[in-house]
């Protein structure tokens, strides 16, 4: 059974602290890919690049089992750039460009092969794109899970609510969750945004950790503490495709396995950020993941008598 | 064995978005002794208040077993006043008046009765005092813990870092372990602070829970998601105050038993915020803290095994 993810393949610039890089490959669906990938051993892509986007960044994908029979590569035409400058505190940063070139007129097709998916997973993109996905599918997935941005709140949020409705999982930044759902308490903002349609809402609120929330129950996520953020970016879609990944692989959809998730996804996170770009992910050992894993679990245990 | 607790006794004036009090009764040894005497049957207090403090308000502390033989009462003088305004985002306040009155010329005096205590809570005031008060002790505690905060850092620097010498654990707040450091990560401040003396640092981060550091490992307390934070005055007096109050009743300096005791905290200041001032810590029943801490427990429960 195989997972299915929607999202941007891309060129990234980025600007730390702690120094720049030329174009690097980045986009959500990417980070995904290779987080779940070490979960998950079946999962296939659907994206567009153009021409430019190197034959060896494919290859890389396929090499941690990411069909690419779904990506889409568009002759004569330039693959989405993005380029972000990190604040100090690397909480922030600037858009410093953003060439939307393949992305503009991205019009998604699902192979044959794609179908009868276990879990979708709608990685960051016009909810309109995610939708048109979702409308390709003969059957519905097991677990539908969606990250979306302020960005499309601010301009499609029409669009947003009405893919809300079809979805299991969201996953949007604690900022976010205050503008889709006008509260400021984020216990108030959860209840609000389960009543659009999902049936569990995960709020990211990076070194701060995750909430994870359903109609009954609430649980917490911390992230690891630090020595450095190197750069942040991709840390959100790296934690989703942990999280979809393990539920994936384990088709247990249950609140209990939920809490595995966000854990796991959590720790993939915390590698994501150490290095520039999608450096740390590639290549990413069963056993650091099993020992990081083990670093979560030593953060959070306590054992207490009440008396 | 007892628990020796210094800090303010004071008038407190409040605004909060949900509203706003006259002079109420607050101060960092309140709100500590009210929330150790959840858990520690023998506190005695070392502080200083006018003669315009009401006798009312000595008997609620006494009530919760809070010995005030150690207060003093200056006649024709007024309490410590603060009066602050918080923002809407409730992280962030004003300070809007601070009438310093009776602390200004405080002198603390450990009566011969206070000696000989299990643990001393050095809660927020003039590192000087702090020290004035270690001073006095004829047997080192078991455990010495010292609050502080910014305005200290800021104008007595060297006092502060004198005090540390001689403390077991420190509390303070995020911004404040960048400021004593000079580092942004918190791991790499939670280092350089443990080199100054203390053994264990708990890093306050509000809303996002809290940190205990000692030289080897990490354990972090996560807050409980609240609807509404009515008013954080007295959060981080009445975590130290629950994190001690269970220290000393166990009389187990263990970091297993520390790692309770941050939660225990948190549970405590999870209860202060639900209403303004010291209202919903006087006469707090065993039952709803023991639900509390239950509630602790399930929000970052999970079981993982690695495959």
């Amino acid at each position: 059974m195989s997972l299915l993810v929607v999202g941007t393949v891309a060129f990234d610039a980025i600007e730390t602290p702690f120094g720049k890089t030329d174009k690097i490959i980045g986009g959500a669906a990417t980070y995904i890919g290779l987080s779940a990938s070490q979960f998950q051993h079946n999962i296939n892509l659907v994206s567009v690049v153009g021409d430019d986007f190197p034959t060896s960044a494919i290859e890389m994908l396929n090499q941690h089992r990411v069909n690419t029979e779904g990506l889409q590569i568009k002759k004569d035409e330039k693959t989405f750039f993005w380029s972000g400058r990190y604040h100090n505190d690397m909480n922030t940063r600037d858009t410093m460009d953003t060439q939307l070139n393949v992305l503009e007129t991205f019009d998604p097709i699902v192979p044959a092969t794609y179908q009868n998916c276990e879990c979708l997973m709608l990685g960051n993109l016009m909810p309109s794109i995610q939708q048109k996905v979702l409308n390709q599918l003969q059957n519905r997935p097991k677990l539908i899970v969606l990250d979306t941005m302020n960005f499309w709140m601010d301009h499609y949020m029409e669009d947003l609510l009405q893919a809300l409705k079809n979805v299991d999982v969201l996953t949007i930044n604690d900022e976010e969750a205050r503008q889709l759902s006008g509260e400021y308490s984020l216990v108030k903002a959860a209840r609000k945004i389960l009543s659009f349609g999902p049936k569990y809402l995960i709020i990211k609120k990076g070194e701060h950790g995750a909430l994870l929330f359903n109609d009954k129950e609430v649980f917490f996520a911390p992230a690891l503490p630090l020595e450095d953020v190197f750069d942040p970016t991709g840390a959100g879609d790296t934690f989703a495709g942990g999280f979809v990944g393990h539920l994936c692989s384990t088709k247990d959809y249950s609140f209990e396995n939920m809490k595995r998730a966000v854990i796991i996804g959590s720790a993939m996170a915390s590698f994501c950020v150490e290095k520039f770009g999608t450096e740390r992910m590639n290549g990413l050992g069963k056993e650091e993941v099993n020992q990081r894993i083990a670093e979560f679990v030593d953060l959070v245990q306590f054992d207490i008598e009440l008396v």
